[in-house]
């Protein structure tokens, strides 16, 4: 096999077919996958099924805590998570530039396999697609899952309720500071990296422990900023955020501040929002602060009647502010 | 909304809300699609699952007999067919380029829309990135879908035995041919047109009256040479098949010796491979001629035990002919 990737390798024929067999199905490997046919087929435990899909562009392809192919792992697993879903099986389909060196598809391919494995989740379906040099920057993958949803899990965005508390399960911002830096070539010597994290073994758990959990939804693209809006909209109630609870690094602070970022609309791809009753926030708070990804959780706001369909957000400095959704894009290809 | 694709629709915020309610969830309108979660949740009826992906590149996006929107959903409902599966549910994931016309944003999704209401199936998540100008040729889509496989019912590519028969649901080539012409200016006037179709509604019908069916297999990509070695090599048999019984229109024949092209290696949108015992043949083609994308369906060849993972073709002069798998890409972009 040559050392970058051809037109012919999205041929369909003869380098298809070793591409797959020597990259994919080495750092994929499951039983399921090596089917061959052009839908893999599998049985799935009774309950109800979570089916979701996203495709990653994001610029550049690796980054400081990790890379496209985690990211598409993280980002799929994360939307079934955030619907309570167990997530079970992926598709990933490559859409690749003519040149792109095959020691970093591996690379992609390896982090892919990596993190599926560590979320339990069986990469079963795939498709490569080559366009020629210039037809498509670097390397952009799309992954869809299917999850299965606990019987007695009733999660959704239209679920928040006067009186719910909202908590966050981190610091916000990291992804998107850190994706930044790397692609403005900024001369600003940082620690930050992306968050980039699967957050489905961990919300098993509050689930676990806090069936009546009302909506979970990780803010990716928009931010915290635009995805409360969502769920604002979504439950027709207003949301109250207090300023000083939310965690910020002073890093992903004073970049933003540098470059009139507003970290509320910085993305985050290893973050949940947890919005829940009151009662059971201390134990969702317990099982968050014993997990990995989940040591810096923290309530933040609360579910409120009026203004409905709003966001507000108490600052720092005693007064009061409407956290709109993001307008225009602050930044694209965060993803 | 402005009449092109800008990169604040990709942004997650405001403009991302206002495209999906504007074009998707119109033309693509099922209760599923707007519970508007991270994933979508729904219920599967009893039976083994089928899961598939694939991404679409084609370029010209719009020829004639379809678009890539058409295409992205008849090719994901084929796959999922090809396993003998009724499919259900697709996602849709767009990679948009910055300056795309909405308007013909529109016309993709309105036919996505279409073909998913011809064959039965919703299209329940979707996606939508935007790249800025130059990094994306136009517009790309991925479709992943999820059916269920009934009872009784097992199909696959390594299933071929010995003594059966090899049909063929129609004239090769048309796409692969349509395309190439589209694509290359030539001052060749011709009525070919993609045979671009879903097929999930005729295979049902086989299944129901031949429950027997070894294996189905779409000939895209790399054409019915590269399928028909595919299959081959996984049921570890030889495939002998008759040049004479191959169906080829003429205007395409005479297309592919202008270029040197091959209609056995040109791509199909539209057509079926079903390999199944001699017994079953007749009900099949009974079946198949009854349907509108079947009409010329006929045998085309027969499974041989040797050359094991070989395909053998007797031409019409009386020679044979090894047909091997497609070797570079003899047409990129052509789905």
């Amino acid at each position: 096999m040559k050392d970058i990737i051809t037109l012919a390798h999205g041929s369909g024929g003869k380098l298809t077919h070793e591409l797959v067999r020597e990259i994919f199905n080495k750092h994929f490997a499951n039983d399921t996958l090596l089917q061959g046919n052009d839908a893999t087929c599998f049985d799935v435990p009774q309950g109800k099924i979570a089916f979701t899909t996203d495709s990653f562009v994001i610029s550049p392809v690796f980054f400081k805590g990790g890379n496209i192919g985690k990211l598409s792992v993280c980002g799929t697993v994360n939307d079934l998570a955030a619907c309570g879903a167990h997530p079970m099986y992926l598709s990933c389909g490559f859409i690749i530039e003519e040149g792109f060196p095959l020691a970093d598809l591996e690379r992609i391919a390896a982090s892919m396999g990596e993190t599926a494995r560590e979320c339990g989740v069986k990469i079963v379906a795939g498709d490569t697609k080559v366009v020629q040099k210039g037809a498509a920057d670097k390397v952009f993958i799309n992954t869809s899952g299917i999850g299965v949803v606990p019987a007695g899990i009733n999660i959704s965005g239209s679920n928040a309720k006067p009186g719910d508390k909202v908590i966050i399960t981190g610091y916000i911002g990291d992804h998107g500071c850190s994706i930044l830096l790397e692609r403005e070539g900024l001369d600003i010597s940082s620690d930050i990296q992306s968050d980039c994290a699967p957050l489905s073994g961990m919300m098993g758990e509050v689930l676990a422990a806090a069936s009546d959990v009302h909506v979970l939804r990780d803010p990716t693209r928009g931010g915290l900023g635009t995805t409360l809006n969502e769920i604002a909209i979504q439950s027709n109630v207003g949301i109250r955020i207090f300023e000083e609870k939310i965690p910020v690094r002073n890093e992903v602070r004073g970049v933003c501040e540098l470059l009139g970022m507003d970290p509320l609309y910085m993305a985050n791809e290893g973050k949940m929002i947890i919005i829940a009753p009151e009662a059971s926030v201390n134990t969702i708070l317990e099982v968050l602060k014993k997990q990995r990804y989940g040591v810096d959780s923290c309530v933040i706001g609360e579910v409120i009647d009026t203004p409905a369909k709003r966001v507000v957000m108490k600052t720092v400095t005693g007064g009061s502010r409407i956290v709109d959704m993001l307008t225009g894009d602050q930044l694209p290809r965060i993803c």
